[in-house]
C-alpha cells in the first residue's frame, strides 16, 4: 500500500482502527493527524492500511479540509495575533545535530494547525526566535511592546508561542508590564510536533479559544491532564512548570486555575472570577531591572553570597528560604547590610506552596528587624520578576516594599482571616 | 465550672461533644487532649462543661493513664532511641519574644506523649538543640555518629525529632552516611504542641510504629492528609517539604511513599518494596564537604555566579536548571571552566518532578559536552547533599561522576524503558 504525506488513510492494527492525514515522520512509524487534532504514531508492521483520499497537494498537509471554510468565515471571526518567540511549539528537528532547535515562524504554526483558522482571523508575527532558556529581561520588554502594538492595531486577542522552560517567567513579566483590555495567552508544547504524542495542536487550539474569550488576562494555556480532554487556563503569576516532561507539567500554585477549555466541546468553564474584556485601557508600565538575583538558601550555606551580589552592584535580591521563609541566623547581618544599602531583600519559600510568615520564630523576627520583606504567597520566580519590575518604576525603598507586599497582578492572595 | 490542667472534662457545644484531658493553653481557648492522641481547641463561649475526673497530679498531665501499663510491659517492648535536635516537635513558647524557640529535651517529648511508652521501650537523648534552619553539615555528621552509637548499644529503631524546615536535607544526609540494619525515622511537627491543631502527638506515635517495624530505611513520617487518619512513610531521598504551613506538607516526589501508618488501627500498609531489618550491617560512610553550592538558574542570570564559587574554592556545584535541565548558552563556558578545575557540576531541574535530560536540545548537548553531569530524577536538594557526601569519599572526578549518576540510597529511579 503506497501513500504520501497529506493522504487520508485508515490503519487497522491489533484490533484498533486509526484514521487521519499522514504527517511527516522522522522515524519508521507512520504519524497520523487524527480528526481530534491529535497525532498518533503507529508502527507499520502487521498493519492493514487503506488509502481513503489522495492529498490535494501532497507537499502541503496544512491545506487539507479547512482552507475553504477559512476564506468564507475569515472576516467575521475575531482578530488574533500569534506572536512566536521560539520554543517547542515552533520547532522542528535540526538535522545538523539531531536535536530540536527553534526555527519556525508563526505562519508555520498556522499551516501546521489548520483548525486555528476556524476559531479566529489569525495573523502571525515572529518577535524573535530563541530557545526559551536564553530569554532575558530585554526580551520581556520587547515582547510587551509588540503585544501592545498588536492590540493598538486592533487585535481582539494575543497568542504567544513560547518555549515551556521559562514560560512562567515571561508570562509573569507581561502580567506586570502590560495592562490589557484583551486576552494574552501563552502557549507551548512539551513534545515537539514531530513526535506522535505531541501536544502542540491541542494546546494551540485551546489557546485560540481563550484568546477569543472574555478572559482579558495574561494567562498560560496548557494540557490540564495526561489525557487529551482539557487544557487548564492558568494565571500568569500563579503558574509553574512542575514536571520536566509531562504534557500536564503546568500547575497553578496557591490558586486554582482561572478555568479550563473542554477540548471536545470547545467550551470554557471557569473556577475563579476573572478580568473581563475592556475592563482596562491598554497601558505599558515600566520595564525590568536585570540586576536582581534569586538566591536559594540551603543548610550551612554561607551568607557571603549576599555580599557577592551587593558588591557586584545588584539592585534587589529574592531569597528562597526554608519553610515559612527562614535562613540561618548567620544570614541576618547580611540582610541588614543589603537594607542599609537600599537593596530590597524579599523572602519567599522553597516549599512553593503556602505563605511565608516570619513573625512566629526567632530567626524570622530577626530577619524582619533586619529589613527583609515578606513575599506573602508569591512564587519565588514571580517575586524575582516583580522585584525587577518594581525597581524600574521606583528606587525608593519604601515604595518598592509597598509594591512587593501588595497584590498588583493576582500574584498575592489576601491572607485568609484565621 | 472550674477545672485545672490535667482534669478530664467533657465539653458540649453547638451540638458536638468533646472529651479529654485539659492541656496548657496560651489563648482563651480550652485545649483538650483527646483519646485519639489529638488536641482540640474549643472556645469556652456557650460551652457546657462537665468535670469527669480530677487530675491525679494537676501539674503533670503526662502521667495520666498509661504509667501503670508502661512499667508492666517495658521490658518486652523493642528498644527505640529518640534523638532530639530541636524544632517544633521539641519546642515551646519563648516568653521573652512571644515566638517559639527550640528548648525541649527528648525526655520532655516522652512526658508530653505518654502513648509512646506503649509502643516501645524508649530512651531519649538530646544531640543538640538548634533551630532547623541553623543546621549544617557538621551536625549531619554528629547526628549520624550518634545514631550509629545507639544502634551499636542495642536500639531496635531510631526516632529523630527534627525541625521540619530542613528535615529533608538532614534525612537525605543520613541516608547516604548511615547504612542501617534498623529503621531510622525522622519526625517533626508543623504546628507546635501549644496549638490546638498540633500534629506532634500523632506524628510521633506513627513514627514510633515505624521505628519498631520491619522497614530498615531512613525515612520521614509525617501527616499524609489534612485529616488525622494517616501518616505517610517517605523515603529520605525522595521527600520534600511542599507547603509552608499545612500539616501534610511533606510529599514524596518522583516516587510513591514507602507506605503509610493507619493512625486508628496502628497498622502499616506499604506501596513499595523496602529494605528489611538486618539486611545490612551497620556502617558509617564518609562525611560531608560543606563547600558545595546549589545555584538556581533564572532567565538572564549572569554565569559569573559560577566563577564566584570557583574562585571561592568551592568543590562542587549543583545547578537547578529550567525544564529538562537547561541554563542559557552563556553558562556553558563556565561549566567547562568548572570541569577543567575538577569541580563537578550536577544538573537538576527546578520543575522538581521528572527527570533531567540534556540530550534532546542544543543547549543541553553543549552542557554535557562541557562536562555537566545529569542528575537524573534526583531532587536538587538531595543532589546537593549527595555531592557533598561523594566529595568526602573521593576527589577523583570520574569516581564522583559515577557516584552521582548511580543510585545509592533510592535517590535515583532507573529510567523506564520507553
Amino acid at each position: 500500500m503506497e501513500f504520501k504525506k497529506g493522504d487520508r488513510i485508515r490503519i487497522e492494527k491489533d484490533g484498533a482502527e486509526y484514521e487521519g492525514i499522514v504527517m511527516p515522520s522522522t522515524t519508521h512509524h507512520i504519524v497520523l493527524k487524527m480528526s481530534n487534532g491529535y497525532n498518533a504514531g503507529i508502527s507499520p508492521e502487521n498493519a492493514n492500511i487503506t488509502l481513503l483520499q489522495k492529498a490535494v497537494k501532497a507537499e502541503d498537509v496544512s491545506d487539507t479540509g479547512t482552507s475553504g471554510a477559512k476564506k468564507a468565515t475569515k472576516n467575521k471571526l475575531p482578530k488574533v495575533s500569534i506572536l512566536s518567540t521560539g520554543g517547542t511549539i515552533a520547532s522542528k528537528i535540526d538535522y545538523r545535530t539531531g536535536a530540536v532547535t527553534a526555527r519556525f515562524s508563526a505562519d508555520d504554526i498556522l499551516k501546521a494547525i489548520p483548525e486555528l483558522t476556524e476559531i479566529a482571523d489569525l495573523s502571525g508575527r515572529a518577535i524573535y526566535n530563541i530557545l526559551s532558556e536564553n530569554m532575558r529581561t530585554e526580551y520581556w520588554e520587547k515582547l510587551s511592546r509588540a503585544v501592545a502594538e498588536e492590540i493598538k492595531n486592533g487585535a481582539d486577542g494575543i497568542i504567544i508561542a513560547h518555549g515551556t522552560d521559562t514560560m512562567m517567567y515571561t508570562a509573569a513579566a507581561l502580567a506586570f508590564m502590560v495592562r490589557t483590555p484583551v486576552p494574552i495567552v501563552f502557549v507551548g508544547s512539551q513534545r515537539s510536533a514531530d513526535r506522535p504524542s505531541s501536544d502542540n495542536a491541542m494546546n494551540a487550539i485551546c489557546a485560540a479559544k481563550v484568546a477569543v474569550s472574555d478572559i482579558a488576562e495574561v494567562c498560560v494555556v496548557m494540557h490540564g491532564s495526561e489525557s487529551d480532554d482539557l487544557c487548564d487556563i492558568h494565571r500568569a503569576t500563579k503558574v509553574r512548570k512542575m514536571h520536566t516532561s509531562r504534557r500536564d507539567a503546568f500547575r497553578s500554585i496557591n490558586s486554582e486555575p482561572i478555568g479550563f477549555v473542554d477540548y471536545l466541546t470547545g467550551e470554557i468553564h471557569t473556577h475563579l472570577e476573572y478580568t473581563k474584556r475592556s475592563s482596562h485601557q491598554l497601558e505599558l508600565r515600566g520595564g525590568f531591572e536585570p540586576k536582581c538575583a534569586l538566591v536559594k538558601f540551603t543548610p550551612g550555606a554561607s551568607p557571603d553570597i549576599i555580599s557577592y551580589y551587593l558588591d557586584a552592584g545588584y539592585k534587589g535580591i529574592v531569597i528562597e528560604g526554608t519553610g515559612l521563609g527562614h535562613v540561618s541566623s548567620e544570614w541576618v547581618p547580611m540582610i541588614e547590610r543589603a537594607t542599609t544599602m537600599n537593596v530590597p531583600v524579599v523572602i519567599t519559600s522553597q516549599c512553593l506552596h503556602g505563605r511565608v510568615c516570619d513573625r512566629i520564630y526567632d530567626t524570622g523576627r530577626d530577619m524582619l528587624k533586619a529589613g527583609a520583606i515578606e513575599g506573602e504567597d508569591m512564587l519565588p520566580e514571580v517575586a524575582l520578576v516583580k522585584l525587577m519590575w518594581a525597581l524600574k518604576l521606583s528606587v525608593d525603598p519604601d515604595t518598592v516594599k509597598k509594591m512587593m507586599t501588595q497584590n498588583i497582578a493576582f500574584e498575592i492572595n489576601e491572607r485568609s482571616s484565621e
